[in-house]
């Protein structure tokens, strides 16, 4: 086995809590415009839309398309859905882009300054690369390269999307770390050789809510937290 | 006119000075290995290749071929032709990636710093995204984001990857800047409707060469160094 020598990222819910910061951005907009939005069960229904339309772009059903323009897609039929109407088309487009202001776990900018002294860090996102960099430039997350499954147009879990973060940074494929919140992403990595790290998220899905069942093939590290998992890799 | 929300920076001779650093690194060589090579004239004859090389690679004649293995196939060709001989593997390995420790002129990690505050800032290089992740991280260069040829796989001046950055940064062309030493770069990046930012590197190619020639169409801003530049866009 190879020392790892750079851990690439899953963003949403591993990164960022995307389910608090879309909740405050919209109870912000209910203010400002009398509307009386559950933006939980909006959140909830938004992020629900992820998988199924990654899929219908993996089984060829759309061309490629990314990931702001599925949120798109998804938050035109939301919104009506939702009784929200009388949006213009850039307080709309502001509305989607929130996925670029998702606000980090209290963890992870300090973690992730740390994991860098050590390794080359990055995102492995199905987030497009806009997305990621200026969720970065608001969060202040110190990456050292933005990768992203619109680099090579393959969505998590397809394969190539993984094999890419060893491939760009011109490493063996087990030099290479993923961490993430999610089982499913991490077994995928495994699959094809990458390194795993598994970190724990459990309010990722709100406070009721338990994201990962037990069981399934182990890790090679499990984690609390970023800072739990820099103290690990003794950075 | 759009505003200008990202710059994105030439690597080769206007971030680093890639004469200065290959002299250097072939000089402790020398003396490590007892040669006498002459690391001026091998640095220039090594980034003589860079243009033809990947011409072939523009012109179909090679496949895809990122430009550490460029570099490399140009190496094995220099390194007898310079009477170097009997390094190991790992040791042409090492030399080979000298492009990825090449050092910043003076003003760059400042200057890059306060751009950073104002401006998306990202590479824009000919060079992989391993060598500019990298270099980034050996040199301290602050980016936002790595983009590369090697990710179109179209080497500049092909508008493709001229274009590519407006893409992946999910901007107008025209709010993008490219940030150069060379004319050359700039006049192919203005065709295709970025703006320009030329900055002036007359040590790039030794302090007898004279890299730019006068005239040609204006750039958006000169400046003499990253630092002049920063002031001139208010960062």
């Amino acid at each position: 086995m190879n020392d790892v020598r750079a851990l690439v990222f899953d963003i949403f819910g591993t990164v960022v809590d995307w389910r608090s910061s879309v909740i405050a951005e919209g109870e912000r907009l209910n203010a400002e415009k009398g509307l009386a939005v559950d933006w939980g069960a909006f959140a909830d229904q938004w992020r629900g839309t992820y998988a199924p339309s990654m899929a219908r772009v993996r089984d060829g059903e759309l061309p490629w398309t990314n990931l702001d323009a599925l949120h798109r897609m998804a938050l035109d039929d939301l919104l009506p859905a939702f009784g929200v109407t009388g949006l213009s088309e850039a307080e709309i487009d502001h509305l989607n882009r929130v996925w670029h202001r998702l606000k980090p776990w209290p963890d992870s900018v300090a973690g992730l300054t740390r994991l860098k002294t050590r390794f080359t860090i990055g995102t492995l996102s199905n987030g497009n690369v806009a997305l990621l960099t200026n969720m970065a430039k608001a969060a202040g997350l110190p990456w050292d390269v933005i990768l992203s499954a619109e680099l090579v147009r393959a969505y998590k879990p397809d394969a190539a999307c993984y094999r890419s973060a060893a491939d760009f940074l011109g490493l063996e494929i087990d030099q290479v770390m993923l961490v993430a919140g999610h089982k499913s992403d991490l077994w995928a990595a495994q699959k094809v050789g990458l390194r795993t790290g598994f970190v724990s998220r459990p309010l990722e899905f709100g406070p009721t809510y338990a994201a990962n069942a037990a069981g399934g093939p182990a890790f090679d590290y499990e984690a609390t937290d970023f800072l739990d998992l820099a103290s690990q890799l003794g950075a």
